[in-house]
């Protein structure tokens, strides 16, 4: 998709999906951009970051967060390149974290985004579009709920499904370098052998498995004590039913509830007899509630895990904006593999 | 009902009740006591204490503790008199909390008791039996749950359903002594009076009324921060779709579900999305997880409320262990009016 300079293509919500976002629920336009004021840049997109939690942008429910308008630019967050500045602190070329959502180009105001050194720890050891995963708010995500919620204990077990995305396979190598047990569960034999073989989960299972079940069973003997919780549906319900005394439960995302609720095996008394019965902590929360408290030991730690290889990623990348809708059908269907980006732009860093 | 000195008359469970407890799920009879051994002592009760955990234990279902066994006397907390001692420290006239259950007399081990002086703070201020209520185990359960798991705020709206029982009065009640605002509910008017003159709760709400959910949405303007669950079923629901983001769910008993799981207008799925899109804390406990940690403070600051008045208490006193199983009968469906209490034997201290 190229752009003449001065304009941007921007996806736009045209419709609020019913169930699964159709291509008839966007529209891609192209407008001109307004002229640079003081303290604005122009920002060039490079990678584009997909993420469930964006599907719940495009409903009217009440969510815990305000949804999209129609006729909105879908949000999303971006590494973009700095190609105009008139702001002091942002020179043409600067690569940065900016949320310009599904558009090539932005103009914006030079606070709302955060320099990205490429020469300096932890992108001198990692490409620039981790900001957007293992070193961004999927890693962050799962780093905050994990310790400040699980707090999972040494040789106690720690499962998370979607565990080959970006968010579950950092929960379980965080699980894992804290002493857990980690199990993994993720949906395809592809996706069950990156989970061994990548992400050094101790166990990996496959929910498709007709025996799933009893896999499970089977890799939690001594019961669960921590489910992060990013799926829900009946994965979710499997895991939960094996709950220890105290466990805890990150709620992080309900994936497989965001095009339709799942039908659920649960009744709402039956799950707080067990919370009562087995003093359960359930716990939802958003990733900003720990952006204050926990942003410098992410940082730090999670840097530190990368550079030196303790933690692994991997990176799904679609190229063009033109495809962004496609791609994001696939992640809520568990299409991608890795963490799913759209690369709207060259990395002038690679 | 009087017992021939050496021996003990029990209530004993003959069936597992299928949903409200019969008369036929019980048998009492009058058997001999073993002889004192060393470091035993004979104790004669006063009150025993009826408490809606028990319903729990008289099923087979998978609980938080083990089941009766058919035949089986009936667990409970008593109030009793040392009758005779074989153990050093325990003298005949000594009063004690010992958990001898449905029975008038028991021979047990001197230190399956604690010891409680009638002349000493707490009780120089309060009745023995309170040691049951306020000062006991409901006491502590309102009092570690809230602090511990609420966590109410000053200004923050705490709401609690069977208001006018031993547990939601404490709430209530430490809840507006530490600066919060308290809304309870109980059934009918009677009940609904004394939250408001006796407890003093901000703002009491009839459950049975058919305007209660319109009167739950106008006592809470800001939403509620903190509900302590205590007796789930169409009142809990209520409350928990009022809850603010970042409100916390203690939850102590689910009483509505106990004869029968009651029908829920949640799904499981719906309730989780509130759990993530509110940020909420819903964290099952019982008491005894806490004994460790706050029975000091509990046992010093709930003694000076109740002492200086600060925190009232009511007691629904049942006479003979002959009325017990009908006075249980009675808590399941809320027609006692404060802390039940069977009065099995003399109180020597009134």
């Amino acid at each position: 998709m190229s752009t003449t300079p001065g304009q941007t293509t921007q996806v736009r919500l045209a419709a609020y999906p019913d169930g699964e976002p159709q291509d008839s629920d966007f529209e891609t336009v192209t407008v001109d951009l307004p002229e640079l004021q003081d303290g604005q840049v122009l920002l060039r997109s490079i990678y584009l970051s997909l993420d469930p939690y964006m599907r719940g942008r495009m409903s009217q429910a009440k969510s815990y967060a305000a949804h999209l308008e129609l006729g909105d630019v879908v949000l999303g967050g971006t590494v973009c390149e700095v190609v105009e500045s008139r702001a002091e602190n942002r020179k043409p070329g600067d690569i940065v974290l900016a949320f310009i959502g599904w558009q090539t180009h932005a103009v914006v105001d030079a606070r709302q985004m955060k320099r990205l050194d490429p020469t300096a720890p932890p992108f001198d050891a990692a490409p620039i579009s981790t900001a957007l995963g293992v070193l961004g708010m999927p890693g962050f995500t799962a780093y905050a709920g994990l310790l400040e919620i699980g707090k999972p204990a040494e040789g106690e077990t720690v499962v998370v499904a979607a565990a080959a995305g970006p968010v579950g396979s950092a929960v379980g190598q965080v699980a894992r370098l804290k002493g857990a047990r980690a199990v993994g569960i993720a949906g395809g034999e592809e996706k069950v052998r990156l989970l061994r073989e990548h992400f050094g989960f101790d166990v990996a299972l496959d929910h498709r498995s007709p025996t799933f079940v009893d896999d499970l069973k089977a890799a939690t003997p001594d019961g669960v004590d921590v489910y992060f919780e990013n799926v829900a549906g009946p994965v979710g319900e499997a895991v939960l039913r094996r709950m220890n005394t105290y466990g805890r439960v990150p709620v992080c995302g309900l994936v497989a509830n965001y095009n339709r609720p799942a039908e659920s095996s649960f009744g709402f008394p039956a799950f707080m007899g067990a919370v009562l019965a087995k003093s359960l902590t359930v716990r939802g929360f958003i990733q900003d509630e720990f952006v204050p408290t926990h942003t410098e030991a992410f940082t730090r730690e999670m840097g530190q895990w990368v550079a030196n290889g303790d933690v692994a990623y991997l990176e799904d990348v679609v190229d063009g904006l033109e495809n962004a809708v496609d791609a994001f059908r696939g992640l809520l269907t568990g299409r991608n593999v890795g963490k799913l980006l759209v690369k709207v732009g060259d990395d002038p860093t690679r």
